[in-house]
């Protein structure tokens, strides 16, 4: 079967992006670095959890691609919206690796890194959602938004409940670990 | 303040992703098209609450890249995951659009592009939160994409609290009619 998907699929493509706007945060680094051996965490678990909680209070401001004058319009009625940005600080060569510690943390056995939220992956193209706050001509102002000062960013869309909500969520333990250590 | 960032950020970056894997799904046509002139609905309104009721049970595979062997590991340990794509069968010139007909809806005022989930926007990368009914090897099988067959899939992550999930959400008012209707 796989031989049959192979000839048919154009698995060669490619597709170019351009960051519709930028981040301009507070958030200077990066939590974990990824490079070709795998990724590493900038801080102890104690600063991460403080990390991830100073995140979710965090407020950045997105600046738009002048030439997309008005795309924000409506985003307004909307209390949360969901970001896709681009990890700029993280290596190319981090786009190869296929497994990897999950958040750095050696303790924890590696997994694939689709089961994972690293920045080292494939195709790098973060996901968050974030609080609406403001929306000012092409500046969008957010809440929670975890992506360094200067993040290219691809995509904005409202939060909605068809593409984005789950019942019955069910993480692999060490995830669920985590989220608890650091309250999510 | 605008010029002052136009000035210091890259805007004429480009970055390349490339498919890591495929769609292959029942689903043959998508819901909306999207052209220069904006989005027009393939179906009635009907025909479209009908359809994604199908969708949440539409059971779909991801064919993974073979080069990227063993990526899905741990995956199957998430009862839900992310899947972002590319909707391949969008024209190329709706990029352009900053403005259109919710769903394609001519009764509904145009909004912002990020205002809504339209298929045409500048960077055409579509966001589901699917269930990971089972990972066999570099075959994901999943429950409720909407992506048609052979749509390029661009990254797979692990559903997760931390990055998803919101509370207090308010929706505008057309987008929360919408989803009334179609009963998500």
């Amino acid at each position: 079967m796989k031989k049959h998907f192979d000839n048919s699929l154009q698995w060669e493509q490619e597709f170019t992006v351009k960051p519709i706007g930028f981040v301009i945060s507070d958030l200077k680094e990066p939590s974990l670095v990824a490079n070709r051996e795998g990724i590493t965490s900038n801080n102890n678990s104690n600063r991460i959890k403080h990390q991830a909680r100073e995140i979710k209070n965090l407020v950045s401001r997105i600046i738009i691609r002048s030439s997309l004058n008005g795309i924000l319009d409506g985003l307004e009625q909307f209390s949360h919206a969901l970001v896709l940005y681009w990890p700029h600080l993280t290596k190319n060569e981090s786009r190869n690796l296929t497994h990897v510690h999950p958040m750095g943390r050696e303790d924890l056995d590696k997994v694939g890194v689709f089961a994972t939220c690293s920045p080292a992956r494939p195709n790098p193209l973060l996901v968050t959602a974030v609080k609406v706050l403001k929306v000012n001509e092409n500046i969008l102002t957010v809440q929670g938004l975890e992506a360094v000062n200067e993040s290219p960013v691809l995509d904005i869309k409202p939060y909605n409940r068809h593409y984005l909500e789950v019942t019955d969520l069910r993480l692999a333990d060490w995830m669920e670990n985590i989220e608890h250590e650091i309250g999510s």
